[in-house]
């Protein structure tokens, strides 16, 4: 990275820096994601995280429609509807939302409450809906260049997972259903996205433009847990109107 | 409040459920909050709550603009403008942004990285941007709804001057200059938007509505400073790319 700011990188220079932003930026340095991995947080801190993090997830194939209506070709549009099929799933096939589910039933916690949105920290709301937003707002290229923290999860996960199971006895491989597939559709997805990037970032100011999209979606996960970490490790912190330990566990009354 | 779910609320009632609200949701309750009034921050916190909270106050003509252009009738205009020329002043009057600076200047930060976004946390940046498209996308009632947060600041204003003029030797009265005429003017906005509210929220759903919107507008200010407190009372929790103590300094190269 030793070229001035305003020279255009080659296409292995900018892949280069943005494989060096995901080192430094993204989630899986987060202090919770840490925790969660080493089996160091409780059952309520897990279900706090499974909770909030339906959140994200049930909004995926929100920003993937804002993406496909702006894709403007049936070549890309074909593409990148395998994205909404994945998550939304179809009749004889379980999406990244319902195994999401399944994942928060393992939990414990109650299916309405989860799919209702209560009681999720508003930190979780204004960071997925700033990753809606920007899909919608921003250049076709940023938005795309958005999904490349997908370059980086197939590692953090299987990492996640083997803590996950090792550690808490609540937690079993079908609890973590959704992981399942994620790794090889991460990394098709994201193949096809920096190519994509590289491809069409043909100034400097769209790589530096590429560049920040990436640097803002690592903010919009490391925020979520941010706002997790804030209000969960450090009980006295937990803001008002949000789930509290106890509350909407299956089988129970709710509090 | 014993009214049920359903029945339309008198007018007195609602007012009682918005104060009620701000009672248990705004700021003032914020522990970030209670540690700047009592003096228990450090010049480098405080510095950190005025580099953040500039981005706030640069958005608000943003937001009330946007409002402005939806009120539809030129009493209406009339009225909300003034909250536009309150925080941009004019060439003859220092406006709310400009003493805003003034604050930032009286704590040693450099003017040009404060007003740049620089270093602004992600969860301030999500959380402003939030009220922003909240103007844009909710119905006019919500919007100038959401703004009812002026009911409890004139308040709050008067004890955090107090304390901060008590506790810190880098805090003058010229550095607070921006709050000397806000409670005056957020009395007379909040009057307005109340009486507003009252009448216009002709439904019990839409007297839900206005409820819930100032619940939002307390959840932009708390997650503000949730991230904050996150972020600098624990200094190992400083996101990446997020302002540090003795960055941007008055007189010193920047870090």
């Amino acid at each position: 990275m030793n070229k001035s700011r305003t020279e255009m990188l080659s296409a292995s220079d900018l892949e280069a820096a943005l494989r060096h932003i995901g080192e430094t930026r993204y989630h899986h340095l987060h202090p919770f994601q840490l925790l969660l991995q080493e089996g160091r947080l409780s059952r309520a801190q897990v279900q706090a995280w499974a909770l909030n993090r339906y959140y994200y997830q049930s909004n995926i194939p929100v920003k993937d429609s804002i993406i496909l209506a702006r894709l403007g070709s049936v070549e890309l549009r074909r593409e990148w509807r395998q994205r909404i099929l994945d998550h939304d799933g179809s009749e004889t096939e379980r999406g990244g939302i319902e195994k999401w589910i399944a994942l928060t039933d393992g939990v414990g916690l109650d299916r309405d409450y989860v799919m209702s949105g209560k009681g999720i920290l508003a930190g979780t709301r204004f960071a997925v809906d700033a990753y809606v937003h920007f899909v919608r707002d921003r250049t076709l290229l940023e938005a795309i260049a958005s999904s490349l923290t997908e370059l980086f999860s197939p590692n953090v996960i299987g990492v996640r997972n083997k803590g996950m199971l090792a550690h808490y006895d609540f937690i079993s491989q079908e609890t973590l259903a959704y992981f399942d597939k994620r790794p090889v559709q991460a990394k098709r997805d994201s193949d096809f996205a920096l190519n994509y990037c590289l491809e069409h970032a043909d100034t400097r100011e769209k790589q530096d433009a590429v560049m920040d999209a990436l640097r803002f979606k690592c903010q919009v996960l490391w925020a979520q847990l941010d706002a997790l970490h804030h209000a969960y490790v450090d009980p006295a912190l937990t803001p008002p109107d949000a789930w509290r330990p106890g509350e909407a566990e299956t089988g129970r009354e709710a509090a």
